[in-house]
């Protein structure tokens, strides 16, 4: 792939679309006057081109969409349907439509950052816990389209989010106060980038380290975010020949999981094996999990504002935003017995 | 309010605010060349004349618009995300956009189907999992929008739904099969409609009824969806003289609450109490509980199938959708004791 140019020109798109240059136009605005065909020849050949709709012209053509797209990964999941309400909240007043874009799968995450900005559809897009490639990043901000990350874990582009360090060390730091000093880790990694090693880990490592505890690497399970995960991780952790006193969990659901493997081996939480999460998840309250607890709906909020801001080309906007966490203390961490 | 009335012409509306045919209907198409204010006149004037948009007119005048709005409660429940995975998953390849509108409070709601048609954002409306009022599905269909429920309990427009009756009673005869009498139930009402009798409920009262067994006003206990009411209402439950050998709750939500309850008073779930929710929500699994499960995915994604077969006009779409609900039976039930 080229470098994108700004010396393309729409008469440039519209002669190789073959089309006249008001045509080329309303098809990059998003006209429903033009005929699909027409429109998907003009895209093609501003995508090919590298076509860069000046902000001016475009608001000049079109004026803003007033639409934000909402890319998120998975909306069935608490953190997210709770960011997507905040961010809701957050827009409301602005006028602003919210246009939903479920990309589970990296695939589906990589067609809609090529497809998006040819078809000018949105104002902005607000993408929620995943990172966006820089060259995807680069793209946007020359069709003129902002983005801001909700709940993202490190960006080269506005954001919202908590610092994962932090938190991994409130949960670490709770379980070695109670004097536990074989702690296992239910390790969840994005999927999309396993070699990455993330924040939450780095406070397992550092917090041990800073207490003169060697990293037993048999007492790190790796998984995804999902509770049967951690259920299956805490069966292994059960099976070593001297299995952990307190387990840390990347979030809530591994926990539950972990919690349901140590009940069924008929051994007590918190008496025989301590168990923290991280998010305060609702279920958290009803299960009585001891967690570190993320403000979701108002990373969501924070990040339209912030949004609304940059659209407005406000120019004070603070545009890396971290909110604090809190350790929760519930009924699943108790101090090692003996 | 008077009816609508299919008189009014395009012409009437344009005259009445002061501006030219072309103008009027630009802006009532959402075309972003029309100044904001006058786009306000107009949707003023059309709303207040009940200006009727003929389906032919508006294709002509501004095609389709290409996008369907989701409406939905409480995007941050599981259900609730997971009927919106659904719908996306159905609209995939029939390049629909979703424009996303929560409307938690039953204000946020009115004021979305007030302003939706005259806007004219949208070929279509899902709802998820609550009732339209019959005067707003007739406003729709006069703009030429289809409505489509996914997830809802009772409809006079085309639908996907469990059977809520059904599935009571598969909840209800579960535990009466295990032998239990005295079965309370945590009953979820929706706030909105506080004195509609829901088929959950009913579902008790007949199960109850068939086998003999007199309904206990005391062991009926009113509340939300939330777990939080669930672990109130046990309480109140726990408090009675001769407190239920089994308790059904509207939801697993509400049924995990109950459960914490029970545990927190030293009791054994299910050697003392057996607790049942519905929904098989993904913690369902992960906390051991007995539940009857829907398949929330599956019911988005036929909603969306439904519709993008109303759009295209094919004639044999059926328009009524039950799909089965079925009994999971894990931990939390057992026979009463003695």
């Amino acid at each position: 792939m080229s470098q994108p140019t700004t010396k393309v020109t729409l008469a440039d798109v519209a002669r190789l679309a073959g089309v006249g240059v008001g045509t080329a136009s309303r098809a990059l605005s998003g006209s429903a006057r033009v005929a699909p065909e027409t429109r998907a020849k003009v895209l093609e050949v501003a995508d090919r081109l590298h076509y860069v709709v000046s902000p001016d012209a475009a608001s000049l053509a079109s004026g803003r969409t007033g639409r934000v797209a909402l890319v998120v990964p998975h909306l069935s999941r608490w953190f997210f349907g709770e960011v997507a309400e905040g961010i809701h909240a957050g827009l409301r007043g602005a006028d602003l439509d919210l246009l939903l874009y479920p990309v589970g799968a990296v695939q589906e995450r990589a067609e809609f950052f090529e497809r998006l900005p040819a078809r000018r559809k949105v104002d902005a897009v607000i993408v929620v816990a995943f990172q966006v490639l820089e060259a995807e990043r680069r793209r946007l901000e020359l069709m003129g389209v902002h983005i801001v990350a909700a709940g993202g874990q490190s960006a080269a582009y506005p954001y919202v989010r908590i610092d994962d360090y932090v938190a991994g060390r409130q949960a670490m730091d709770h379980l070695l106060f109670l004097g536990h000093r074989r702690i296992a880790m239910l390790e969840a990694r994005d999927p999309d980038q396993p070699d990455l090693d993330p924040p939450r880990s780095d406070a397992y490592v550092e917090a041990l380290r800073e207490n003169g505890i060697e990293v037993d690497p048999e007492l790190v399970v790796v998984g995804d975010w999902g509770g049967e995960q951690g259920a299956q991780g805490m069966s292994r952790l059960l099976s070593l020949r001297t299995p952990p006193t307190a387990v840390y969990a990347h979030s809530d659901e591994v926990a539950l999981g972990a919690v349901r493997t140590i009940r069924r081996a008929g051994l007590d939480v918190p008496r025989d094996i301590s168990v923290i999460g991280i998010d305060d998840h609702p279920l958290a309250a009803l299960t009585d999990l001891t967690t570190v607890r993320q403000p979701a709906h108002e990373q969501g909020r924070r990040a339209a504002e912030m949004l609304i801001g940059l659209l407005r080309g406000d120019p004070g906007v603070d545009e890396s935003v971290t909110l604090p966490t809190e350790l929760v203390v519930r009924g699943s961490t108790a101090p090692p017995r003996g």
